[in-house]
């Protein structure tokens, strides 16, 4: 598939970011297990972003916008990951954040925000819309938006995951035939996809979703923006969206193979293999991707796929729980 | 400190194991933590050997002896981190191996040995010698023992990391003021100080102990090798050896600034804050580095710190017991 000129992000831009991010972000590993190889008759190759700083993959995006723009001050709205992101970045760059969170997030994330400086404002995530509540603060305050997926300099950032998947498969001699991206707006897919189409242009690239919140999935299907129903629950909480970006979907419609969905029950042993087999903290919206391969959502056998772990930030009491079930 | 020529490991012999092990073994990351060195005042640099094939460090010992000594079968006895070492190692150098493994070793350990294809033989800790018993198959079966320290080859494979450690902090722009490693037998502390020393000729390394099983810093201290006293108990199933080694014990002697002893409730809380910032699962053996760092057991102000995180094969119930844990 070629990368056609006209979407709101080019591999230059993806470029542009990873030389922004050099030497501020983690270049995190590509971990691979004998033991989840076998399992799936293939080979995982696993980009373990929950070693990058603030945990996820978030902080690549956040930072990328906002040392590009320079604003005098940002607000963001987030469950939580985007929320970290863009509290570090804007502290490196001294420059103050205030974040609009559910309150509701996990602790660990709304503590985490307020440890790095940022001012945090809380909201209702089933009663009040955290876009309207980001923008009131922006007119009120003249601080810049940084919108956690539907922004080209945001969706680079992301990008520059993909390109480093690339690069470290293509360094071990692998050679990725799909790779396995998880999606709430879909910053980090489309990004990834931009970077993994240009560097291996025959690569299938899948978002994965939990069920309750295949917005993308359907959409991609149907060719157009589809909205969740209301009422569907997912202890995935960084994958909450409720449907996909307005910049995001052009790219995923045109880049994408197509989305997979998985139960909770599957992210949850996928967690517990990542636990035993990979020794890393994942939370359960940075285990879907791992789970669709683990639980056979595509074919695996005698191929090499890419899978993003895309952050650790789970509550501990939560990841107790989910180890204690019997798998 | 120089690096004497009459030590039974010379920095070549590091050197020529990681020649051995390039491509075999993981190169594992240098994590840092922003909340961590917060917490210290100065700069950890963490070696995340948790994330090496089979989970801990001893693979790289394992690995170089056997691959340089290529006997028709391999035994080994081990409480289960050089048990999965020696197996894997053994399963891909085409060589049978029996595993001599005490009848208490976390499950986790136990099984893991077995899936690598190794035959696994089980004692009691308390009324048995494993060396007897390792000892006794080797002559019935004419398998070369692979020591779990006492060797040279074993001790050069496992100075590998400390030699990752000094070029990934070089890589980075860091100079190392002291590194800390765990030790139970001293064969990871003694083959990581004979290179870090040899790099970084002004650093003092540590070994750390948890409390009861501190014959290392005593021995240290009156210069001779002194046995921990029986009865003590500690979670870190991984560090019980009785005594310093004969061969490790002239080296760290030599090479050592001294030992430093933490407390299980240290290493607890060691292995909380490196699930929260690190995202790392790290077993209690595998923690009483950063547990040392955490809990002011030497002065980190100002000063950059290497410290090993050596395994994270730990069973789900323990770890899920330890987060819940209050702090």
């Amino acid at each position: 598939m070629s990368e056609p000129s006209s979407l709101p992000v080019a591999f230059g831009d993806v470029l542009a970011a990873a030389d922004r991010l050099r030497g501020v972000a983690v270049e995190t590993p590509l971990l691979e297990s004998d033991a989840l190889n076998a399992m799936v008759g293939g080979r995982l190759l696993l980009k373990a972003e929950p070693l990058q700083r603030t945990g996820s993959f978030k902080f690549r995006g956040a930072y990328n916008a906002i040392s590009v723009l320079r604003p005098p001050a940002v607000v963001a709205y987030s469950s939580g990951n985007h929320a970290q992101g863009v509290a570090l970045a804007a502290r490196l760059l001294g420059i103050p954040a205030t974040i609009v969170m559910p309150d509701d997030a996990p602790r660990m994330k709304l503590e985490g925000t307020r440890a790095l400086g940022a001012e945090v404002v809380t909201y209702d995530r089933w009663r009040e819309s955290r876009e309207a509540i980001g923008e009131a603060i922006a007119a009120r305050t003249g601080a810049v938006l940084i919108r956690p997926y539907d922004d080209p300099l945001v969706i680079a950032g992301q990008g520059t995951l993909g390109l480093e998947m690339a690069e470290q498969a293509a360094r071990r001699g692998a050679k990725l035939d799909a790779a396995l991206v998880c999606s709430s707006g879909g910053g980090l897919v489309a990004g990834c996809a931009v970077a993994l189409i240009h560097c291996l242009p025959g690569i299938a690239v899948y978002c994965v979703e939990p069920a309750g919140f295949d917005d993308h999935a359907r959409s991609l299907a149907a060719g157009t923006r589809l909205a969740n129903e209301p009422g569907a629950a997912s202890f995935c909480d960084a994958l909450l969206a409720p449907t996909p970006g307005e910049v995001t979907f052009p790219i995923n419609r045109r880049l994408l193979q197509g989305g997979l969905v998985v139960t909770d029950a599957e992210v949850a042993e996928a967690i517990r293999l990542a636990f035993r087999h990979l020794k890393l903290v994942v939370e359960p919206g940075g285990a879907v991707a791992l789970a669709a391969a683990l639980s056979g959502k595509l074919d695996t056998q005698g191929r090499t796929i890419g899978v993003v772990l895309s952050g650790g930030n789970v509550d501990a009491a939560l990841f107790a729980r989910i180890l204690a079930e019997a798998s």
